[in-house]
């Protein structure tokens, strides 16, 4: 195959009809398929059944002397704490453990920023005359629309191969407005790029204006590899420590793609004296979490070692499906050098950049054929992507045989966009 | 015996010796009780084992073809939708489920009231010079802590043994600064007052100022009755709208005191359009409350008329010991007459109203001998009892043996603080 860049226009229009011709016969298939969302699939559901019955008596339910199934402990069951303290290599009385979504809990972190102020606030948000966030992008379109709902300004921060651009973020850190960042620093969503040991010690390092600066660890996929073994990650809470920032850090993490999406648990970690505070503000808000969902969890993960075990169970599904989006676009897409891609080895997501200007008409061609993708634009603040150009394709819900149909679609609409773009039709 | 208010000082005195004799004992007895919250007890908890298992396979977590166990349906899964609308006799679109605490979602609306407004809101209501909440008292100390977190004024409406006073009710709200009022309609906290029928229409025909007065309507307890058959309550939704009012009610309801307080399921019924603009807001905070608990709670109530069976269950735990308490109350302390108390039929609790001026001491007695009780004043706003007067009593935690010992304690605590006070002590 030649690439695009290389044809000529009769070349380019005979590549046009033989696309058109491929994207024709998509459509008749009548196909309904989805890779919107970072969604696992039955089978990696099925697979955690064990946690439905993990606890079935009375005294099943019990944390020490902690009855599970009563009010209290606020912050989640001691052992609960200790998990996610295993798991994120923390410590248990930096943990506050949450419910169903991690989300909610970064939600409230910003909610309660601009009602009340962070620990070291001079004044709640909501009384600044402006604050701005800082978007690493592409990124996760939902922590994008939690700073967008609270009318902070989206500043872009480009990502590199090791994360963030740092000498960008150091500098506009200099702004006291810039009350915030956030990032996915493992397995990055959509780029599934692990942050650098240097990008990560920049961030502990940070010397903010603001001195309620909040740095957003979600770590949504620290133990989430589908290639290979499991890469170990440094502790952001022990860095920013020694860094002198104790409290700018808040990090995050859920069992939302390790046992259930719609039930499952999820924490905050922080340093003890942002886990006071903010036991203080959820006392108000809650009587606690779900304790007996936190139990359940604990006594079927048992700890990272075995949760580590379980996430070899979901590699071997996700794996194979990572293994034919890479392969196809390889074949299909690389030898017309129009489109590059990430090859990450963890995550849920590869996120593809397309021929600029034609990401939103792929994707609109690809909904035509019954194959809906994450919206594009989705990946940058605003949903407004500059260049047109960032898909993020999301390969786990989807059984194999629906997979492989729904990439066909996907390489045809990116060709056909590209070519009508080349062509100006 | 004689009424305290009939004796001689030298009776008086024999009374304090004899009083201050039995406290003594009971400091002796070195007990560590606590009758401080409506917690259900271990029997209750026991009692609705059957949910930890009543999903046990894969195929189990189906509502039709919605996979419980996966992301999607902000806001509930359809079958927990309608089986709130049973219990509350509303529609199930008027429905939002909820994780473990309604206590959350209270504080959420709040939230979102102060930070973007409610529906009607002109403004957000930080922006409002000043925002005033109406409390009727004695109450629940979460429901005002919420208000008083926000910095809203809070006023205390008296309660009357229909209800809250109404035509304070109908007064106040004239006012476009009072933008709330809480109240548990149903077996009062902690009066144990059902709103009469009166009550509840003038509600419902409220012509507040504000136009986006909203009234909080926590029916925390719809189906406790501990004494007798359930009794039927109307559903406040329908008279809202009856009366043109339908955007001004937001009803609660939970399952933490019919499963398991520590692991529920909740609910917001409102109207339609209240629904619609909160799960917009919601699909900003999360992707979606635990729904593997929302269908393990419908497959264990069933309905309404199965989880009213199951209240039976609970009665039947919980009427001996609101039998005891207020037993050892008429035998102890209603021939001094110095206090008085309410006689429910269904909720969580006593309230109780001692001699003007010793609550906060009765209660500082009981804990010097190890009984733990509600703090004095929490019924009321800002925790200030103007009488010092009102005591709320939890008797469902304790077994019988244990509350009859703290109940020994507590009536020594009341004698001996009243006594105290008639004898300037």
């Amino acid at each position: 195959m030649t690439p695009y860049s290389c044809m000529t226009t009769e070349e380019l229009n005979t590549a046009y009809n033989q696309t058109k011709a491929d994207f024709d016969t998509c459509i008749a298939k009548g196909l309904k398929l989805n890779m919107a969302r970072g969604k696992p699939s039955k089978k990696q559901l099925d697979m955690v059944s064990d946690l439905l019955t993990v606890l079935s008596k009375p005294e099943d339910c019990f944390d020490g002397d902690i009855d599970a199934r009563n009010y209290g402990e606020l912050a989640g069951l001691p052992c609960a704490r200790e998990y996610w303290a295993d798991v994120l290599g923390c410590k248990a009385e930096q943990v506050f453990v949450g419910g169903a979504a991690s989300l909610n809990m970064m939600f409230d972190v910003v909610s309660r920023a601009f009602t009340h102020g962070l620990l070291h606030s001079p004044r709640p948000w909501c009384k600044e005359e402006k604050v701005k966030f800082l978007c690493p992008a592409p990124g996760y379109d939902r922590h994008f629309a939690i700073g967008e709902f609270f009318g902070a300004e989206l500043i872009t921060v480009p990502m590199t191969p090791t994360g963030p651009d740092m000498d960008m973020v150091e500098e506009l850190v200099k702004d006291p407005q810039v009350k915030m960042l956030w990032c996915v620093p493992k397995y990055s969503n959509p780029d599934g790029i692990i942050f650098s040991d240097e990008t990560i010690q920049r961030f502990a390092n940070l010397k903010p204006a603001a001195p309620d600066f909040a740095l957003i660890w979600d770590n949504a996929y620290s133990i989430h590899e589908f290639f290979g073994d499991y890469v170990p990650f440094p502790d952001i809470l022990e860095l920013c420590e020694k860094a002198g920032n104790p409290d700018m850090v808040f990090e995050f993490a859920s069992t939302s793609k390790i046992t259930f999406a719609g039930g499952g648990i999820s924490c905050m970690a922080a340093s003890t004296a942002n886990i006071d505070y903010f036991t203080g503000i959820f006392g108000v808000q809650m009587i606690s979490y779900d304790k007996v969902n936190q139990l359940r969890h604990v006594r079927f993960l048992k700890n990272k070692a075995h949760t580590l075990e379980i996430m070899k169970g979901h590699a071997s599904l996700m794996a194979p499906k990572f293994r034919l989006v890479l392969d196809m676009l390889d074949e299909e897409i690389a030898p017309l050098g129009f489109a590059n891609w990430n090859k990450p080895s963890g995550g849920y997501f590869i996120s593809l950049n397309t021929m600029n200007g034609t990401a939103k008409r792929a994707l609109e061609l690809c909904k035509q054929a019954g194959v809906i993708m994450t919206k594009a634009g989705a990946t940058f603040p605003y949903g407004i992507d500059p260049n047109d150009s960032n898909i993020r394709i999301a390969p786990s819900l989807p059984p194999l045989d629906e997979l492989k149909q729904a990439m066909e679609v996907f390489c045809t609409c990116i060709k056909l966009a590209a070519l009508e773009k080349l062509l100006n039709k």
